[in-house]
């Protein structure tokens, strides 16, 4: 038996997210009816992140077990050739059999696009989300800066999570613009649920100049989901990247 | 009575191209039948470039008369309510009752978009063309050059056209790599059919070492469509930009 890692590419829009659900339709599912058809027994996977409905992903990470004779890093190329066209392997290669994407410490990279003009772009309309109202970004980097570092985020985290320790730390937070696409990337070691889409959601109003840019540190502080922003679309929301502090992944 | 005129971005992947044909489903139809609802009156449009199906489109341009009193500048605001979410009007404006979107002498600029990387990537499936060959990109620069100028096209020209001067003019041939994203953005007065797609796929053919770069000037020299590379796929193509030479457009 050996214990086989992938990194996948999927576009959300058209899955109930990550997670096996009874509905169906969802990334993880058609990953191990796949996987299972092509390695012919059954397959089951531990995902790093379960993404929500209709977020995207260049880079999630999940590992299973298997007997195949096939080495582990051709089973990217089998895949791809059996997978719908909005999920993609990018690699896969065999690990130890201890090896466990969610309890490692990892470093998890995530983009949420903003497309903010007069009018929106057909071209962009599954992977950002559309703002017409126009954006002060300069404020929107300051407002940043207070949730760099190590902070408790509960003021950022939607209210029906089983978590309760919501001390997490964010490592950076760039704020980009390349003509009317916004980009705004946080990297940080953990995220609570829906954390990235309320802090962009919080940064919004920031840009709009419907909250100050120091209210930014009171929302941080009340600890309260309700002072802080709505809940940013998912269709804007990318995890890029997770990072193995393990030499070779 | 006035004259309006517009730009339009479009998603081309569903639509059978611009112009109105009798299978329907093409961008002329769709904003004829809601210009004419919104304003009560049949209204007929003149495209400036008809784009090929699953061609898109970012600043596509069209003029019609109507005798409404809605203001040209608000007609955007109307239309854009109505249009299907692949199709957004970008700008609206009165011009002049003789002004003619194909007669005037134009500038068009075309964005050609290659996904160049082992394994797709499922966020870029539709508006760009996955080739995993790699690809020599200093070689298709090269190659590009002997394009720029004033030439005749005839080899970089689909067959079964009825034009009979097939000189145009490209300015400039930019090609810029962002990750695994390639950009070719193609600036002229005029373009044959299949003109841009078929330079691409000469390129791409230069890129991948199946010509050389100096062949590129014989294929344009030869006036033989059977001499140049196959034609790219319309997934990669965007009409970026119509220039005209008029203050004010």
């Amino acid at each position: 038996m050996k214990r086989v890692f992938f990194r996948v590419a999927y576009d959300g829009t058209h899955y109930r997210g990550w997670q096996t659900q009874k509905q169906g339709d969802t990334v993880e599912e058609v990953l191990c009816k796949h996987l299972s058809e092509a390695l012919g027994e059954e397959i089951k996977l531990i995902g790093a992140s379960r993404t929500d409905a209709g977020v995207h992903s260049l880079g999630n990470v999940a590992v299973f077990d298997t007997n195949t004779q096939i080495p582990a890093d051709k089973i990217v190329y089998i895949l791809n050739q059996r997978l719908p066209f909005d999920i993609r392997l990018q690699e896969s290669k065999e690990v130890a059999l201890d090896f466990h994407p969610r309890h490692t410490e990892t470093m998890k990279t995530y983009r949420y696009q903003i497309y903010n003009h007069k009018f929106a772009n057909p071209l962009q309309r599954w992977h950002s989300y559309f703002v017409h109202y126009p954006l002060d970004i300069d404020k929107m980097k300051e407002g940043s800066r207070y949730l760099v570092g190590e902070h408790n985020f509960k003021s950022f985290c939607t209210v029906r999570t089983e978590v309760t320790d919501m001390v997490r730390r964010i490592e950076s937070i760039q704020i980009s613009q390349n003509g009317h696409l916004i980009s705004i990337d946080i990297r940080g070691n953990g995220f609570l649920y829906n954390m990235v889409r309320i802090i962009v959601g919080t940064l919004l109003q920031v840009g709009m100049g419907l909250i100050e840019v120091a209210q930014v540190k009171e929302v941080l502080g009340a600890q309260d989901r309700q002072k802080a922003g709505p809940t940013a679309p998912a269709m804007g929301l990318t995890l890029v990247r997770i990072d193995y502090p393990i030499e070779g992944y």
